[in-house]
């Protein structure tokens, strides 16, 4: 490609907008432009470097024995019905009606069309397991969209459903995939942390993100210190130190206590540690449940965790006029003990209860009634949950397994993560029929990587205070040739050099401006980011000079060292 | 690929609804399915094939010089309104709201996003031409989708656009890009007939359409035998051979004509021919004006041409009330003659003639008076044109350059045409710098093949009783290997096989089935239709046997000899 002759040149500003190191190097190399917020342009540069990681990702789902198909961009809304979706995809699900009103869905991912395409198909346990994926665009109708490639309203995503015969089988896929992803994104020069994440509609263990650790990123996971532990801070779990779990209980014991309602109060008054204290936190869920989370006083409820436990949509606070109205309590006051006695009768009370409270003994709170606390309260003895789950938020400084939790941040480029039953129970005919004959639900998993996203990581992993430093993998031309000088033979040379290059399958990138200086040449070289620079000039007689974009010295070789470097 | 594990396996029936060839061995064969009606699921072997037709034509418009990029599927609707074509593009066009009621189209080409994008850059004459293309997913919200991947709501399109500094220049590239389809459509195994057709726009030399003749084609093209004139039916043009033109001109006379009022009653009233009748047909146009088309009797007005004529968006023929109120003449009986002098006052009656009255003297027709009809009417003498143009029909046995016109049905595949200035005047800022300092707006071209539609065709040209008969530049697998026998040894020896053609970068299609008779095997082989059929079984022994899709006799082949084959 001549460099004079390419569509989307490099530019000095970037937009006042691009915080993101990305976003800045992709605008000013001519990579990307957006058109409205949240959906760009690929320009020729960008689109190969685009299909450049498409291409190792397609490689290695093939490998894992994958196979690529694709489903119609626009998804009919019946279908979203089915699985109810419709509802709890919310805001982020943009919709279009055609001219005979029938509705589809701009969708985001595509379980329901992939379990709709299967459908179709009669399918024995014989032609089992398959994986199928496809490369398309995605819409989130997200309410902000910055920084570039990071965070976008429409995407290339490559999504991959497998379909197995039961949970044993999904397992193995499961395994395969995040083989396959990690091979995916070493080729793609990402190091990756893979993260336990929010497995949504099942939970268990297989829910993973694969991160790449980034001060710019919007996930924030704990880690232990060896690694062994990575997990989302939705999801981490620790293990509560012992507090005086083997103290005797002492008799329940109903005190006076002027105090004021915030955990504080309650230490201050009672001189007292915070891991002695009760917390008491009451929740209304989206059918109007009260849930009251109950854990020691120096864990904060985990919201994802508790709603996984009761199995709610949303939860919200419940107010002070609820606390009192429906439980007859007092805020500040709160306790699980004798709770379900004092609420009213049309209540529907759920009492979910950490097990860290198994660590504290004769703990200190609440007594349901304005300045009153009850001390020498025991969980088991004085008060019982409904549901026994852990619902504390994991954080810095907790231990897990003997090692000190410590939070990070990244991006996160994958997911992997099984669905399970969850869509073929809810759309019908969604069956196999199995070795006895029967007919029998699939059982899936789904496996996510943004495109786009990865290629801003790349670019934010790779890059200095002159531009991008492209992995020959990823860059869009191996070499970046720049011919110098007033006299036609340097640009002659490089004629010759890319014909021989090109015959090799290496593409070349040539600078054959004529109206330009040396130093804006070099210059837009390091922008862009291709791994080699070679540079013809009258100084460089019958040799080329070579670069490395991350290495700062250059050397003089013959055509012939040039080809056996690039070809071996 | 082992068949057994492959997604989306042949079946025996046929949607009911699948009347075209194509629609249904794609459909049995396993290539596509139905999502919502006109909107498709390409399955593992579609998506293959479609992959190699772009691959053809990626390749050909990288030769071209052409740059690949990609646009956002969502356009904003403002765009669309600069140009206005969210009136002229109608039903077709769907549109979707976000949740911040940004409004966008989703859209069924991409002149805005493109010209949007370039004037994003500064661009000088120095960096001119380019041509930027993209594949994308497009829309049209036809209200019929019949006929498989022939015609269809959602689809893929290659569209490339250029931008040249003037005419002359883009002259260059729309031949450039003519030969490049040629090329294109040759390698993909099409015959294409280059046709003329509507210019939209701008009128003028430059539109063709890529037509494979079909007899389920819908585009009606006019052609002579030998090929030299093809031109879509819309806008053909002949010859009308010269009826009296030399005859002297007679006193106009007005005669009582008690007669019906179709041109047959006419012929039989006055006993002439219906070359001698003078045609007159009323229209009104989106804006109000009565447009008057004038022909000879013998042919039909062209609705197109018509309104190109005038500029018009649409046209409906006037009401008999109309032709009495507005114009005060009488429906059968109306006439050029004396017509501006009759029509009401404020009427914007434009009468447009056909060079076609040239060709007679004496002509007779309406006097617009009821049952009065006038004789000797000479074009020229007695009535004049506001505008004179081509706007005669053209049909079968028309004569064009001396040769008879004969029609014929095709199914476009492509077509490029001129844009010229249309959207670089509509949309602000689409200018770039001449050598003379001065900002000037790109002279555009557009140039698209529907990537689906091009699968469908072949198929439609490459196909037996038995099932596809696939040019190997697009078909999904190059080999489709059976193996047969009761013990593995013909499986195992398939295995050593398929891994030597594998090395040599040759994909296998394998039938591994264990549990299909060898005629459901060879059945399915011909259905699919991959170039090459091998078999191996206990009698081949040590060889091969090797069948072409499109022969007859099979022939037992070496190993080495058949890499041969296929290597060469």
């Amino acid at each position: 490609m001549r460099y004079s002759k390419l569509f989307g040149k490099t530019v000095r500003e970037a937009p006042s907008d691009a915080s993101m190191d990305s976003y800045k190097l992709l605008y000013q190399a001519g990579f990307i432009r957006e058109s409205t917020a949240g959906r760009f342009f690929f320009l020729p540069l960008g689109i190969k470097m685009q299909q450049n990681i498409m291409k190792v990702v397609k490689e290695e789902m093939y490998k894992a024995g994958a196979q690529e198909l694709v489903s119609p961009v626009l998804h009919p809304l019946e279908l979203w019905k089915e699985t109810n979706r419709t509802n709890t995809a919310g805001f982020e699900l943009m919709r279009v009606k055609d001219r005979r009103d029938a509705e589809f869905a701009l969708g985001g991912t595509a379980e329901e069309m992939f379990v709709d395409v299967v459908r179709k198909f009669q399918i024995s346990y014989k032609e089992m397991p398959f994986n199928i994926y496809q490369f398309s665009t995605k819409f989130r109708d997200e309410l902000r969209a910055r920084g570039g490639l990071l965070r976008v309203r429409e995407f290339i995503m490559k999504d991959a459903y497998s379909f197995d015969v039961n949970e044993e089988e999904f397992k193995k896929e499961y395994k395969n995939m995040g083989d396959t992803y990690s091979r995916i994104f070493k080729r793609l020069g990402l190091d990756t942390v893979v993260v336990e994440s929010d497995g949504g509609y099942i939970g268990g263990d297989y829910c993973h993100e694969y991160v790449v650790d980034s001060p710019i990123g919007e996930t924030n996971y704990l880690t232990t210190e060896d690694g062994s532990y990575n997990a989302h801070e939705e999801v981490a779990t620790f293990d509560p130190e012992v507090i005086n779990s083997n103290d005797e209980m002492l008799p329940l014991q109903t005190v006076d206590a002027v105090r004021g309602t915030s955990m504080n109060a309650g230490v201050k008054f009672h001189n007292m540690p915070l891991t002695h204290q009760i917390k008491d936190v009451l929740f209304v869920d989206e059918k109007g449940r009260f849930i009251l989370a109950v854990l020691r006083g120096d864990f904060d409820a985990n919201e994802l965790k508790l709603k996984h436990a009761v199995k709610a949509i949303t939860l919200r606070h419940a107010t002070a006029e609820e606390i009192v109205s429906a439980l007859h309590s007092v805020p500040g006051f709160i306790s699980p003990v004798k709770i379900h006695d004092l609420a009213e009768k049309n209540v529907n009370l759920v009492v979910v209860v950490d097990p860290s409270l198994k660590t504290v003994k004769n703990a200190y709170g609440g007594a349901n009634e304005l300045n009153k606390d009850l001390l020498n309260v025991n969980y088991g003895r004085d008060f019982v949950a409904d549901i026994e789950a852990d619902i504390a938020l994991a954080k810095e400084g907790h231990v897990k397994n003997g090692k000190k939790l410590t939070m990070k941040k990244g991006i996160e480029v994958g997911n992997i993560f099984q669905l399970g039953y969850h869509y073929t129970k809810l759309m019908k005919g969604a069956v196999f029929t199995d070795k006895d004959g029967i007919e029998k639900p699939y059982y899936m998993g789904c496996y996510g990587i943004g495109i786009g996203r990865t290629m801003a990581t790349i670019v934010e992993q790779y890059h200095d205070e002159r531009g991008m430093t492209l992995p020959e993998n990823v860059a869009p031309y191996k070499v970046h040739l720049i011919a110098i000088g007033k006299d036609e033979a340097p640009f002659e040379k490089a004629d010759q050099l890319i014909k021989l290059l090109e015959d090799k399958g290496i593409e070349v990138l040539f600078d054959d401006r004529t109206d330009v200086s040396p130093g804006a040449k070099f210059a837009d070289a390091d922008l862009i980011g291709c791994p080699y620079r070679l540079v013809i000039s009258p100084k460089t007689g019958d040799n080329i000079e070579l670069k490395k974009r991350t290495e700062k010295e250059t050397k003089l070789v013959s055509m012939e060292e040039l080809l056996k470097i690039f070809i071996l």
